[in-house]
């Protein structure tokens, strides 16, 4: 059997062929050589990376900087306006790094299918967003707004026109200094699905993270600076399949450290957190835990799962029962916390 | 009191403060001497005016080519396929009337908002256009279908952009051959409210018929054609009334004529319908009637009544509480003409 | 002509033909012998009436308190806290006045169809509702809090049953002290259309304000306490027509008395607010107003209006143009209003 | 490592602390004991049982009929159409098997929460379900028809009230013969959701496949017969995870006895449909393959992942992101297939 694994036609599955779905960058990095700068305040969790040429070519990403924020929840009111003002203040200084005054004129866009839940986000968020364009227009407008306009581009399927056609055509004709494009993405770990903030100044791929590929929507393609603002929606079962194995592994190193934890047998032991805990499990536990398959590295298993998944069509792309209630939740964090960055006025 | 209405303070009031806030056509044809072609299939009637620039001059309105199809009632199934197929073929007609062929591309914009009901009508039709843009692009398209872009624009209280901009824009960038759009309107009478299609290829001015007039969608600012396709969703408190106005001599011209109609007596009194009787009230008949209020023309009525709703607030801009139901049929019939109209391999 | 007004065949139409379909009491009220305690709040009008047997009688209306509360516009927030909070005072004496107690059990029922955004205002409300039924039934719920239940029973159209045989079981199946019914009415002014909150302890009949009565919800036909809440989302033609007439005569009568007043010329004409005026027109003013129409009383008009309307199929039942976003605002309003006056801790 | 699987802590961990959360019969049935009538129309599989007291107990399930329609697809509309008649006459037969006659009076209910778009199957059916009750209770309905009753009962967090009271307490006030209920499901399988229907008259649990369990609504609870209609519309990522180790093992069986297969080498990996091949996996490839974990049974298995991703959070409950699409689907081919089979007209 382990010929398989390892044999021949084992060693002809590439790499390349498992497109790796995700936008999330934090994930991503799996090397000591960047640098990634992290905060936790209010139990939410702020990374920040700046990828320079040589950095981002190591990790197959983009030169630029990226902001991940993780939170737990904003069903909550408390941790809503928490997350929404760290939110603002990050986009706000991602802004200045870009150079970007406080009066440059906004062109925001709702990237995504308003009629499809998981995929509502963008178009959802530019519900909330405070325009002033029009304003600008016929003067009269207050100190301390800034000129914004916004745009729902549609999706594909419904415009029969390429996403960023629009945007670009819409650039041309209105003239915005910048532009924020918000998009719902694909998750590429289980634990971050709703619960994670991407800022980043690289741009973004219109239905890049559910298959179909749009052309990007960047400064390279716009010419203006674009700021890319997702939020991991949905889950591929390769995915959540990989997390779990990963997660054994940890559950076994966990309780083979405290077999004689006379605690936790008092625990239910589904209520036993390990993941906190520093044990790992050894090559040979491993081994023995899940003899082939423990061998194998993380993409490889991933690979694995998408040869088993694909074929018999399980490969799902799935999103948490509760969507329709996250997803208004977040895209009023989100509406909310571009307001205030971008509004000197409403900014406290 | 006459002297109130026609004494020197009512002289005052310009015919032009009382802004006609009506597209349909048919209504504002009050001379013989504009040739208007009618025709009436399947109860529903079709109207037809070309307007040269002087007959146009004569009524205010543009010069082109003008066609209104009147209906009762799409709820049912089988009126709903009678009007879609009479709205295709006239659109089909109206299109080769402005040298449009077979292989022209075509921009369709859905003009209103989406989350106002009544003003629902072109984003909700544009839901169910076939667009077939972006399959032109990649290529391999049945024969029979022709190119096809569609876009939700929205209004600029949520973009903070003209419409107009944006599909100026769009055009720039897409480079159709013509555009189909589509609005809601407001109605000059009450009793084709819901029950009209308009087709022209004069433009149409977003929002116009509802107090903030949007900058034009035409030939003239486009530079390529426009065919404009609305229905009058909404009517105003000051038509309403006047319209009854109208009706309430008419009621009476036809009881005066048959007082001594014996059948009439055996029939309630609000299901005899006296519209289609040709008895006209006198002018001393009215005056009896309505005293000074009839010796006003339909215009000075208007007027009238605009300064008697207004200052107390309730000049209401209003829809029939059906709304939602209707607006969700006629959408249908409008996209599903328009399929028909565009693809050929469609229409049978 | 008069004769046909006043003469054989007009005096066989019977007041009886013409259904007064409001649930207003306000507008009832036409005579001095019913005391009604007014009181302007913060611009809001709050409208007290209690009949007895024989002032019921009087005005064809049920024995019991009516309660009216009269506003401008709720989509600013700060009008809207006040309307809700006077609101929630004022229902709060009603189940008072009930003997309603702090720990008797409330149903409340929203009535209407979710579907039909101006019939939605019940269900509506019911989404923001504070239930605790369920959890007064596990124990543990906290002090200051009532035992609510709440119910859409949806309407006869979907389900096929009688709203008020659902609402009858569900009093049967889970036994509360009293009910609070929730309906959108037809106003029978068009100022008072989406301005006015009515609340009464007489009862409602669901649909009554449009066309098909059904089955009435009150102590009667229930057993217990039934709290009737309602506002005004629709009007008819007849009624919009009805009230224009009726300000036609109060704005000549202001123009009448102001004819010399230099200031007035300065204004555009449909600024003036005459109805604030305590100008009358006197009869052969009316007369020559409005001549034999001008001799009708407010009853014999809405009689004429109706026979000369529904013939023809206009006298639509309609609601303003805004409605999503208004019906939204004012359900926001009732259930806060409702939350606030039936739980204790909620109430500051 | 073997040591904690199959030792002393591991041996505590009890499989009722595994709940079963699925309400499909088809995979329960893993005995040979129990015959499954099976028949596939148009790739539509369709699986009876009729479980007899003893065979109930055997698998934990409860005495009664039910019927499963396995399908692919009801997107394509002859797909549809194809699922909805063999839906419908499977349906009539459940009727005829519990002595419903073509007289008896129907209450259709439909469970789950129409503002989450998973859990709308239900109500959204509902929504086109023909009603009749209430011109049976007027007289003059058609020869054909039977008396059809419907309602929404809402969800508890709304509404405060137990389904099954609010259901039990109308059963009483309208007197069906019998009760139809239908509701979204939790599936134990990835490959059944939204692609299966299951019919049962042993009745349903509201909210029983996620979490929450409610009270029956069952003959036993209600009286009357109860047939159930659900439709896996959720998986949760235990099951996910389970299943995918079960496709690993059949995935390795194939490839170990295609190892010299030609042909497959020149199709992509991920395109070659193992499952169909009969090749099973040895114990001892088994192991090789996956170590300890190769070693568990399906339940260990659940087990196992059910103690490692639910104290991390990680045991989400997801459906496919396409959700609000395919629920609209299900529910027209659910309303269309209950319309026929209750009305004798409406079955040709």
């Amino acid at each position: 059997m382990g010929k398989i694994v390892n044999g021949d036609n084992m060693n002809k599955i590439d790499l390349k062929n498992y497109q790796l779905r995700t936008d999330l960058i934090v994930e991503t990095i799996t090397t000591d050589k960047i640098k990634n700068k992290e905060q936790i305040v209010d139990n939410i969790k702020i990374s920040e990376v700046s990828l320079t040429e040589e950095e981002a070519k190591l990790i197959n990403k983009k030169k630029g900087n990226y902001i991940t924020i993780e939170f737990d929840d904003v069903s909550d009111i408390d941790n809503k306006k928490k997350v929404e003002s760290i939110f603002a203040s990050n986009l706000k200084q991602l802004l200045k790094k870009n150079n970007i005054t406080e009066d440059d004129k906004c062109l925001i866009v709702g990237l995504g299918n308003e009629k499809s839940t998981p995929d509502s986000l963008g178009p959802r968020t530019i519900d909330n967003i405070l325009v002033t364009n029009h304003l600008f227009e016929i003067g009269g407008i207050e100190e301390g707004f800034r000129c914004v306009a916004a745009i729902n581009p549609g999706v594909m399927g419904t415009t029969g026109i390429e996403t960023s056609t629009i945007i670009k055509s819409l650039i041309e004709g209105i003239k915005p200094d910048f532009v924020i494009a918000i998009d719902a993405l694909a998750a590429s770990s289980i634990s971050r699905v709703n619960k994670t903030i991407q800022l980043t100044d690289t741009g973004i791929h219109p239905g890049s993270g559910v298959t179909n590929s749009r052309k990007e929507i960047s400064f390279e393609t716009m010419n203006i600076p674009v700021i890319a603002i997702g939020i991991p929606t949905v889950v591929d079962a390769v995915t959540i399949v990989s997390d779990t194995i990963g997660y054994i592994s940890k559950h076994f190193a966990y309780h083979i450290k405290n077999i004689d934890n006379k605690t936790n047998r008092l625990i239910p032991r589904n209520r036993i957190n390990y993941l906190n805990s520093d044990s790992n499990i050894t090559k040979e536990e491993k081994n023995i835990l899940m003899g082939e398959i423990g061998k194998l590295t993380d993409n490889e298993i991933k690979e694995l799962l998408f040869d088993v998944l694909t074929p018999i069509g399980s490969n799902l792309m799935v999103t948490p029962k509760e969507v329709d209630f996250v997803i208004n939740d977040l895209s009023l964090v989100l509406s909310g916390g571009i307001n205030k960055s971008l509004h000197k006025k409403l900014m406290n």
